[in-house]
């Protein structure tokens, strides 16, 4: 017999959560015999109190157990999906799902949808006319098999704890933990049933983890998480100071998506596409594999028009655009030093390519348009930035969240994309 | 405008709450606007994170804000309250209230119920046949003119904030706090309208502070709080390691009150009234007043009679026991080194005198009846208790919540009953 009060005051006194308290207190909460008031309460001790390797394994499979774990053998390919931790223009899904799959290799991608100022993969792919994300069990690996990628999202029945606990952990100030971000984004990886995942961990102004520590931190605990698991796993860490490529949107991104798998694209996101699909093949036994290869002779266009066509998308169908855009000019002569991907993602947002809740809609059109990246010189009333906005009345508050976030100096900091790899 | 996220991160953060935040948290969750789930989240951030004496007091303000101050200015006499944190055995409010009272002082006393191994006021005052404990604010103030003493139930619109949070900590795992507790019962003290209140703080096993440490902390904190609402406080430490005098039940201490009122009554119960009556007199304004003689010369028996009788019981009615009893024997010969209070206290609640939750009855008779005190000597097979109950198959539960319990030695601790004065 257990009881919520006993749980909560162990790990509020700093002891140890045994295995049968995990697997309790999870599936007591799933069938609402927990109170969402007594789970916030844990998930507060959690936070400030820490969680142990074994905890953080031990609550990982309980959540995992509130629902199905897929069985993915029928697919008959080697299976590796990439999660990221969410950041401001990272579009990189897009590219990438099909430029693994031209390899041979089935990428389940499981995505979700932007919240804040971070973009949701669903959210931009749902602006191709026609492009589906709600498949059954059986679609799923039918897509898996042929054409070998599918992005959607992910069924009710899979870990249905984590969907309820990341719910509630958003409105009672309990998102910010190790223990409780790693544990939720691998139950959901893990019940997928993916034979091998690999993690972009963002890191700076506009990602979650604010600094490199944190961000290492999280890495390693979701790699343990995996082969605790059964699931091959390596992270790279990335930066997320300045937004990934040009286009921080929905529409506009699918479209910079285009121009990379088309062979060209923003340099930055080549870099990042190119890494992750080399490690990505790498756990599915293709060292020697040529990424960089497949985007230039068109390989990963192929399979990128197969996906589309597969979830009900029409490949060659225009774009939506917004009604409106206007530009920002530069304020002075000099070097473009910081492009703050936060203020970006947040002006992103209030355009109308974000949400503030799960349940609102967003614009397909909306978004920012950067006419330049740092390191780039410029002249006093250049056009830096084009902002795209279906109601005009949105670009003020835009201009307000880009306020600060945009410096012109004398010389420019040149970044590291990729920071890190933790296997 | 202000976000419930917002002031959980900032308390979960180490931050101080300003004082707005405090007032928006309180009125918005009295409201139902702040949900449960982010109060519970925002409580075991202060469990665990702690608050300074400006936000407890600022807490604590929010709280009397939530609903109305009285004003005991028309009983035309001072008012002093007297308030326990809680014990086994704990009858002192029934003999202390018409004492005090009948020095032409009015005690003005909101009492609670029971609840786990502590017994509560009401339970005990409504075994008197006719005795009520719900007034008008109205009939509460004519009762504090003549006789002078009230003992009766907190009306709904005093603290409603506190009532709402406190049954949410109950089940949250969020009780045990300093500034949650002292904020509180100052909350519901200061909004009663008393003048002055003396704080009998009680330390140690059937305590709900284990230690002198803690429980001097939350004496001080709430004679802070005191002083900061205009309330003159001062506090009591006193020793809850073993009950007080020999009764621990409903009935069966408002028989023992009796004996104190009638000038007998056991050591320990006439030292702890006739220190509080002191305590309470002084604030009061009469330094010099000897509450021992008017417990001798039946003044305090007249005054109790009359505020029994105002509170529509009978004050000559026989009082209800319990249907079986059955004693506990010695089970050596020696000095009775330890009566464990909250050994006692479950034994008691098991019997049927306690409660699990608000809602649930109490038995009236039930109880222990202590036939020795710690340092008596007794020979094994000697009874040493006598349980009441209503159901005699309580009685086997009832006893084994009394194991390891009761101690016989070779040797007696004696212990100190008033630990400390703090003012």
């Amino acid at each position: 017999m257990f009881s919520a009060v006993d749980v909560i005051r162990t790990k509020r006194d700093g002891r140890e959560l045994s295995s049968a308290q995990i697997d309790w207190v999870i599936d007591a909460y799933t069938k609402g015999v927990v109170a969402d008031e007594q789970m916030s309460a844990l998930a507060m001790a959690i936070v400030l109190n820490g969680a142990n390797d074994r905890e953080i394994s031990d609550w990982t499979a309980a959540m995992i157990a509130s629902g199905e774990r897929l069985d993915l053998s029928g697919v008959g390919k080697p299976t590796v999906d990439k999660h990221s931790t969410g950041g401001v223009g990272d579009k990189i899904t897009l590219p990438l799902a099909p430029l693994v799959a031209s390899f041979g290799v089935a990428v389940p991608q499981l995505s979700g949808r932007g919240l804040g100022h971070t973009g949701g993969t669903l959210d931009k792919l749902e602006t191709i006319p026609g492009f589906g994300v709600s498949f059954t069990n059986a679609q799923f690996v039918a897509g898996l098999k042929n054409p070998g990628a599918v992005i959607c999202a992910a069924g009710q029945e899979l870990a249905p704890a984590d969907r309820k606990l990341y719910a509630l952990r958003d409105v009672t100030g309990t998102v910010e933990s190790i223990p409780l971000i790693a544990s939720s984004i691998m139950s959901k990886k893990i019940a997928e049933g993916t034979d091998a995942l690999v993690l972009d961990v963002k890191v700076g102004s506009g990602a979650f983890m604010k600094s490199a520590e944190q961000a290492r931190e999280l890495a390693s605990t979701m790699v343990k998480l995996g082969a605790a698991h059964g699931v091959r796993c390596s992270a790279l860490l990335t930066n997320m100071d300045t937004p990934l490529g040009l286009m921080v949107g929905n529409a506009i991104e699918v479209a910079e998506s285009l121009d990379v798998l088309a062979g060209g694209g923003p340099a930055d996101v080549v870099e990042l596409t190119v890494a992750l699909a080399k490690e990505m093949l790498t756990l599915a036994g293709q060292p020697d594999a040529d990424p960089a290869a497949a985007l230039a002779d068109g390989r990963a266009m192929d399979t990128w028009r197969k996906m589309v066509t597969a979830q009900g998308g029409a490949p060659d169908a225009p774009l939506p655009t917004a009604a409106e855009s206007e530009e920002v000019r530069a304020d002075a002569d000099g070097v473009v030093g910081t492009l703050d991907a936060y203020a970006i993602g947040l002006a992103a947002w209030r355009l109308g390519a974000g949400r503030a809740r799960q349940s609102d809609p967003v614009s397909a059109g909306a978004g920012v348009e950067l006419l330049c990246q740092e390191g780039d010189h410029v002249r006093e009333g250049a056009p830096i930035m084009r902002l795209h906005a279906d109601d005009p009345q949105r670009f003020a508050a835009a201009k307000e969240a880009l306020d600060g976030g945009i410096e012109i100096s004398s010389q420019s900091k040149p970044r590291e994309l990729i920071l890190d790899t933790i296997s």
